[in-house]
């Protein structure tokens, strides 16, 4: 009968090193990620601690090699449907590695502040934050020694390792695609206001355009489906209804604008009406919608944010690095581009 | 010149102590929430805190309380377009509560084992789990002392704390309507082989049909917009086409089987077949779908989900407790109902 059948309160490491005849650091060490000990020890420790049903205290380990083994995922915009995928990505690959997982997800940008004040406490390794920080978060992630990677952000005058998908160069792609096929009346729709994404998309968009010798219309949108119909709305209305193209700063609001422009306005998309997208997310690729857009390639860039993350665990003083991945133009329906 | 500036290291609470002026257990109750504290000492232990940056370690805490004040949350399908809701509702309640989400999401349910052990290593103080568990999973959490509520799950024979929303009568709502509305070539979409509440839906459309006296025909779905699209295929084929209503075991199924019927098929939604789904995502309110469904009411279920945890860490004794919520029945646009 083991001890864990038979009293309440769990095994300790002392109890698996008495059971397996070894020492306690030999139990210590087999439950240490990148620890030596001998094959046969460890067979000896991991089947006692079978056994007995013991797990080593990870919060326990933590206090002693100062390692929590957690990483902090910080999202603003969970309920955004690229970040699902971006989330359940991000936790794979840092579980395959043995890090868990400590998730933030912010209601506004204003509880930064706050949620930071957490980070700190769980002493976690690390941090992949896809929120805005400004330069003096960046300062405070410094002075904790918390190697950050931002995700789709960037450091805003503070170098600060960062991922990201190239907006400028997917925003030039679409629009050449649109100058090409003739379109001459361009409207914008953009992200919310304090989003850099969706600020570097729409400067794209508006810098290649100017290049063209186009003007176009700017409205705010915010990265929903709501807004993409009454963005969609008001540049109907500035151009008295004669719009050739809508460029949206992500494709929730594309399909928001689709789906009001067929309904309100009885277009047909894209004869009488482009529209465009970016991210490249499940539902801009179904048969109502497909969405012509900027694919992210998000698999390559979660990989990318995990290793350089776990590279300035390692090495706390490796220089910040800027990646950025070049999108994939998805060629869908709802766009006329010259093949 | 504090502390923190001066040199690399953090402030200890002993450092607190001695600027407050205080005792360095009147430091550790401020931190703990639930402590008795005077306000004044309060005060100056905070204020002493902000002045050297000092943030208490939670897991040298966690040790000491035993309270690590973290919850894991255990989801399978992170990716399903329901789950980024609950997520983020639960994120944001255990949050509001001074409770950190340890997050694990499953790629598969085999998945389960591995992760419990790492459950168990960080020591968290519950589980909010949509996954699926065996009878020995919830044993395991018993032996553990960890309190665990289902969400969306049940113990399969084994009593435990869980909250979800009654499929059964859901379904009957649907199948009442369209009984009324005088179809009667029905199609069923289930979800996966292993998933309790599709399981569920599918036994609650089943019966009712049986008891108004209509067969029905099934096909296996995989809870995607893909298998929506193929299900509706075969049951084009094994109704030589005259079928007259499709019941899908959730929304993004109802999406695919709409976009397929209109598509391949060229059929009128609702005029030549209704469809209708279940959950109430966002997606299934865009024009392009309007689906007939059952609303889950995701903030009163989070909310008692939460509240029940809370409850069983406090007492681990209570007795386990399932609360079912009915749906809402959204009268969309994608089945003929009689109103």
């Amino acid at each position: 009968m083991t001890k864990a059948d038979g009293q309440r309160g769990s095994p300790t490491s002392y109890d698996v090193a008495q059971r397996a005849g070894v020492s306690q650091s030999a139990v210590s060490r087999c439950f240490r990620p990148g620890s030596s000990i001998a094959p046969k020890t460890r067979e000896r420790v991991l089947s006692a601690a079978r056994e007995l049903d013991y797990h080593p205290n990870a919060m326990a380990s933590g206090l002693i090699t100062r390692k929590s083994n957690l990483v902090a995922v910080i999202i603003s915009n969970l309920t955004n449907l690229y970040y699902p995928e971006v989330l359940a990505e991000l936790t794979r690959r840092l579980s395959d590695r043995g890090i868990r997982v400590l998730l933030f997800a912010l209601q506004a940008e204003s509880e930064v502040d706050a949620m930071l004040d957490q980070v700190w406490r769980y002493r976690v390794d690390g941090a992949i934050v896809a929120a805005r920080l400004t330069p003096a978060h960046l300062r405070d992630f410094a002075r904790h020694n918390v190697p950050v990677v931002l995700y789709n952000r960037f450091g805003e005058g503070e170098p600060v390792a960062s991922v990201g998908c190239d907006s400028v160069g997917g925003e030039r792609q679409l629009i050449d695609r649109l100058n090409a096929a003739g379109h001459a009346v361009f409207g914008i729709i953009s992200g919310p206001e304090d989003n850099y994404v969706g600020q570097e998309r729409v400067r794209g968009a508006q810098q290649r355009l100017e290049e063209l010798g186009h003007r176009s219309l700017l409205v705010r949108g915010e990265f929903d489906y709501e807004s993409g119909a009454t963005g969609l709305r008001a540049l109907m209305e500035m151009t008295d209804r004669r719009l050739d193209a809508v460029i949206c700063a992500n494709d929730l609001m594309a399909i928001g604008a689709i789906d009001c422009a067929r309904e309100t306005f009885g277009l047909r998309i894209p004869h009488d009406l482009s529209v465009v997208g970016f991210d490249g997310v499940a539902p801009a690729m179904w048969a109502s919608y497909r969405v012509s857009t900027i694919r992210q390639p998000v698999r390559r860039m979660t990989e990318a944010a995990v290793a350089m993350l776990m590279e300035r665990i390692a090495d706390p003083d490796l220089p910040p690095e800027v990646r950025t991945f070049a999108g994939k133009l998805i060629d869908g329906m709802s766009a006329r581009f010259v093949s």
